[in-house]
């Protein structure tokens, strides 16, 4: 069911999960993705156009307020009359992985500005147009967060990151009690395992195994199974792992 | 992509969750259904071969390891040549609700012996063919059990069914830590709520609000999913509510 | 706070954590000790008479209801006049660690029967004696259970332990929200690693750094803790491991 | 077994938790007690030092790492030579109930800050400390951290709170991860109902039932008896509720 009336909106996109995302989103609505620089959404934009699909990119800081509601006023200039469908936050920065005595506040700020901060900015900016989609929408309207391992196993050499990830889905666990009744479906995922990115390309995990990464379509389909689950069996929380990988 | 080369089998069909989830997966495959009596399964099997289908339906007393060995005989015997793809124990027997000093010794046995009993019959019956089918079944050769909010938390008044579910997800997790590697996928969902069946007609929750109880078809389609997902990123565990459910 | 008016009851004393935690609780009452054979018992009754202490063996399969039963007729015989003040349920039979299609059906029924079933037994026991002593017991009467890492993880090769292990979390939880608000002190305790008791000796764990295994008797401490907590600060599930354990 | 060797700090001090654990604690050592006001500490100071015991009260923003800077310098004047055995992390700032969408930034960053920010700070001023006592220490050096309900539950209407609460307990495992093999004790408590002081005396909670609210006295002796548990079997995670909570 694709629908021209309805777009969606990606923050945190780039060469990985973002981008899969978009693509997979943009098959269906007029898409807006959101990152802190041109290069990081240009290429998909042009992609998404070429495959005669809609995308805009929109430079954001979405830890900065100020940032997120100008990039939504530029997003109602572009898309007039269209209603938001889904919203994805993907956002992964404030990543330090270091013994806790050589973390500076800093670590721990950046964390959770990115993370907590940009989810917070990018969840009031997008509830209230979920909220009024819930009656017409193809699907119920949907806000899908990116978790980690950290999000639930605060590891060693992990404090801030794991900091800014625990609160994520603290937010997260809020939001779909408070807005599920409402009609909005809210879904936070586990990322257990690398994904397999240009980043992450010589990265050694599960002995080299094939599908040991974890491949960002295969996420894409699992955030757009998300967006059409029927509103009478929404999943909250859902884990995500190679086959082979240990937990 | 419909295979009949493969089957799926389920334990547990009824008028609920069960038949949803065999008439999804008889979309794609030749099903056997298990269900202690005729009358569970005879429906769903004509059901089914009316819509060009193929069923057999096996009655079968899965906490019994002697029945489980036999209903796979006839199985060998009903689809020879067939691999298995999916298995899905969807079995819920043992379901008691009392004060603790009223429940008896064979309240909790009946619970163990239907749930986690039941699983393990079916999870060694069915795990060898789902590993022979590891490389060229269409999708990852998948065992999905279904749990309930019991399988996480042992409500007061809960005692024997709640541990009879925690036992059948300590056994899900243990055999998704142990044949996820070897490529079969292990899931184990938490049903977070009331479903929509027959039984439930009367059933007053979330206040008679549309789709306040889970759709058993919703839950055939979830289950389904699982069975697709990609082997980089399996799900372990999928929590399905209402979304006007509190949790 | 000592009283001969009150005793406690240790099923599954042996040769490591039930004979700290007997020998701890005896300090304060009189103490009732169950075990299957009178080798795991006597030493430590000895132990305690020869300390100014009283107490009690009483061979008994815990798995057995009619076991329990008389085990409990014989402590009103030995005991009279005495109410209860603390259960300790510390029975951990049923542990096999092998591939899962190597398992018998026998190996989970054992790990069903003696963690599940046992508590089952033992709680239906000594529930009335513990609410009983309620307006008059010189702590909150308390029943605790002991727990593993295999309690709360279905790890690959511990199918049916863990299935055992997880089915008496459920059962705790459920008997602390019956009967805590009742007054009567639940506690499920994960002993997350080696004991260090003789069968242990010779397990080279955490790199056999000192106190890498648990100390029997500072599991004792903490039971006995437990046990005085104030009621309206209880503790439910306590996790105890080594400095050193990774976790 | 009291020390004048060493000494304890105690961080949000007030009518409440803080006053009780710095009681209890100031039994054994000299204490330093950190609030933002001179109001939150100089009454307990005087109560300490009238009971014949050590005690200072500093004024401290802990989210300020300079101020927690600045407030461990006073320390060390204040108690030359005497080395850390027990810090205890008690602020509880933050706090706001509202629906998400009348939540503004300012709300979540004040809880991250004075949860997250705070503890952080506290612990990089501590741990060092707190390392360089474990060879000496009467009992394992200890960080204690005081969590809540909304430390493992993301509730409707409590998305901030949460958030910060979430953050603090990534930080405590985190942090009991790396520090704990080298022997400091690192615990996070779940403050699970409503602590009985001052600010709650006309909260009705429980039906108004005797101990139905949590004794600070008693929470402060948890605290203590964390402080002393053997290092071969450290709790990570207190749960800390009255008997008559519903959970």
């Amino acid at each position: 069911m694709a629908s021209k009336a309805f777009y969606a909106v990606i923050a945190g996109v780039g060469a990985g999960t973002g981008r899969s995302v978009a693509l997979r989103f943009a098959q269906a609505y007029p898409v807006a993705l959101l990152a802190r620089k041109p290069e990081s959404y240009n290429d998909i934009v042009a992609e998404i156009q070429k495959a005669g699909g809609q995308a805009i990119g929109i430079s954001t800081d979405t830890a900065d307020p100020e940032s997120v509601k100008s990039a939504f006023e530029i997003i109602r200039k572009e898309f007039p009359e269209k209603k938001l469908a889904a919203a994805v936050y993907n956002v992964g920065a404030g990543f330090a992985v270091k013994p806790f005595l050589e973390l500076q506040a800093e670590d721990l700020s950046a964390s959770l500005a990115s993370n907590a901060g940009g989810l917070f900015n990018f969840a009031q900016a997008t509830l209230p147009g979920l909220l009024d989609s819930v009656e017409d929408a193809p699907y119920p309207p949907t806000l899908i967060v990116t978790g980690a391992t950290a999000s639930v196993r605060g590891s060693n050499r992990f404090a801030t990151f794991a900091a800014g990830k625990f609160a994520v889905r603290a937010l997260s666990q809020s939001l779909a009690r408070e807005f599920g009744p409402r009609g909005v479906h809210v879904a936070h995922t586990i990322i257990d395992g690398v994904i397999d990115i240009p980043r992450t390309k010589s990265y050694n995990v599960n002995e080299g195994k094939a599908d040991g990464k974890i491949s960002p379509n295969a996420i894409a389909d699992n955030y757009w199974y998300l967006h059409t689950q029927h509103r009478s069996s929404f999943t909250q929380e859902l884990d995500l792992r190679p086959y082979v990988e240990k937990f």
